[in-house]
């Protein structure tokens, strides 16, 4: 019974996604004697938080009832004043935690000043799900580094284009859409420049039903080659350029012109330092990024751990070639019992396409 | 009702799998009343038919009942009398047949038989499940040309090894047992001399529960370098070295002493002439093939359209490597809207491999 409520509770959390970054996703519940007497969910970023939603939609006085909340109320003055307050003064008799709150500086706070008013407090019911939900949020809180999904498309001999460089397409209609899905919830997109010189994508989000937010594109560009009329730099949202001291000033100049802004890493084996990136990118609120990388990107990015989740689509077409490109290159590792192994494995279809999910921690 | 007794002669027939190539699993079942009175299946090569072992077993007289068989039954005298007169003489008196004999030859001539005899025949029942479990002898008897398998195992970024060329494990252990299976299946199977000279296999069936039995090991080895101390030459069972005139006399001779049949093929881009091969392959009664070649056999094995099916094994691990071996190679497809696309794709998981299946026809 408890588990149908948390469940309802995670539904609205998730109707957060995309908004709440660099926030967590949190549903609350209010129920009393088997009826669900208020709903709500935090729904954009500085907005009411969920607790608080379900108490403003409940349609009778919630004294005595029971709430049901993904994560462990606030206890803090933030943007809004705590939760934990908030359901003391309303009179809720007992509160439902799917997980404590990730942050270590308020983590069991809330639920301590609920049980000093003589709440009943039950913590743990579908935790697992709730973590999952806010696997973002999680990493975020706890480190300020950005969450890095690294995202393939290959065919099924492991080709992300022909020898001859064509990549117009490897996945079918269905596998981009959901990619455009994932570019409406993260806050970055990150490529090499590579991609941006051989492809001119917009790494804009693309929904078939309704307007989408384009995330913050990313240019890993150690030397500064991106072409200035390339697309992207006129897309709607924010570009950063991450560079090294070998661009020119003068192409600093002129990206800055065109509005991009340029971070500069120190360099790493002649390269951007992408952990460095990471850290200025997780100080710029950037919660969780998507990494569309070519062969070099993706494998320095693995080298480097600074990814997290690894999602690969695979089509069921072959198109062969010694000289076609692959999804991770750079020098490899060297024997097959150093592989980088994914865990928690898990598998979707669409239409004859796979995407395989793994995790690296 | 009728699918049921079906499916039970179609499980039957599967007995037989590896033992009674290059003919047809066939399984039959007799019911009188709602009740099996009688089964029996092609148990070996040469062997009683189905339906004759079906009349063998039966548990009470036959006459009357009715005969579920996935295959036509056979009007022909052959290495047994013809399954049709047998089913007459029985005074069975409904015969319900999957699917009709595939050979162009005999189809259609059992039925008639029978129905010339005044017994009801219905034809259709699980044909495609049929059809699938006889993929290899439809290929066989209507082409006269192997059915051929290509398998790879690759890591998720597509890899067959790394760039030092370590390439064990990529597969967890229950795929390898896996495929060990289908090499107890199937007739031959097929590498390249590139494969033997790096890996030394011995390709041999190595079963968990019971002794295996080998398939015909054929090397595609176009100049004759196959190393005379190779494991594979020792085992037991038939190797065959397809080669060209690029083969020295001696090294045929070496071969020969040691008991491997050489075939010769004609030169095709300067190596093996596959489709050559698989029709000598035929005439040997080779019905069906395991490829589990390198990239570049693999290629050109595509690319000669020798290949029915393709068994694609994929590991959730990364290695990286813009040197490291993928599974198919040569010279590649141009373009990704050419690209060699499977049918029918179907997935099965072993722990946390994922082994991707499809048609190439």
């Amino acid at each position: 019974m408890e588990e149908k409520y948390m469940k309802r509770a995670l539904e609205l959390a998730k109707l957060g996604e995309g908004f709440v970054n660099p926030n967590p996703l949190v549903g609350a519940v209010i129920v009393r004697e088997g009826k669900i007497i208020g709903e709500g969910y935090h729904e954009f970023f500085g907005g009411p938080h969920a607790e608080i939603n379900a108490f403003n939609n409940a349609t009778e006085d919630v004294k005595g009832a029971h709430m049901y909340v993904t994560l462990e109320p606030c206890s803090h003055y933030g943007k809004t004043p705590p939760c934990a307050s908030s359901i003391i003064e309303k009179g809720i008799s007992k509160v439902i935690i799917a997980m404590k709150d990730p942050n270590p500086v308020v983590s069991g706070r809330g639920i301590d000043l609920l049980k000093s008013k003589g709440i009943e407090v039950q913590v743990g019911v579908l935790e697992q799900e709730s973590k999952t939900l806010n696997e973002v949020f999680i990493k975020y809180i706890t480190t300020k580094l950005p969450y890095c999904i690294l995202k393939t498309a290959t065919t099924l001999d492991g080709k992300i284009a022909t020898a001859t460089g064509d990549s117009k397409w490897i996945t079918g209609e269905k596998s981009r859409e959901y990619v455009h899905q994932v570019r409406n919830k993260i806050s970055g997109i990150m490529v090499g420049v590579e991609t941006v010189i051989k492809d001119n994508p917009s790494l804009t989000t693309r929904l078939k039903d309704r307007k989408g937010r384009n995330p913050i594109r990313i240019i890993v560009d150690s030397k500064g080659r991106i072409p200035l009329e390339s697309k992207l730099l006129k897309e709607e949202g924010k570009t950063i350029i991450a560079t090294t001291e070998n661009i020119s000033s003068d192409k600093c100049f002129k990206l800055e012109e065109l509005g991009a802004e340029i971070i500069v890493t120190p360099l790493k084996n002649n390269r951007v330092d992408l952990k460095y990136l990471m850290k200025e990118l997780g100080e710029r609120r950037i919660d969780s990024i998507l990494l569309e990388g070519g062969g070099t990107l993706n494998y320095s990015a693995l080298k480097e751990g600074v990814v997290d989740k690894v999602m690969a689509f695979i089509a069921p077409k072959i198109i062969g070639g010694s000289s076609s490109k692959t999804s991770v290159e750079g020098d490899g590792i060297e024997l097959m019992k150093d592989s980088i192994k994914l865990k928690n494995i898990s598998l979707q279809r669409f239409d004859d396409d796979f995407l395989i999910e793994g995790y690296l921690r």
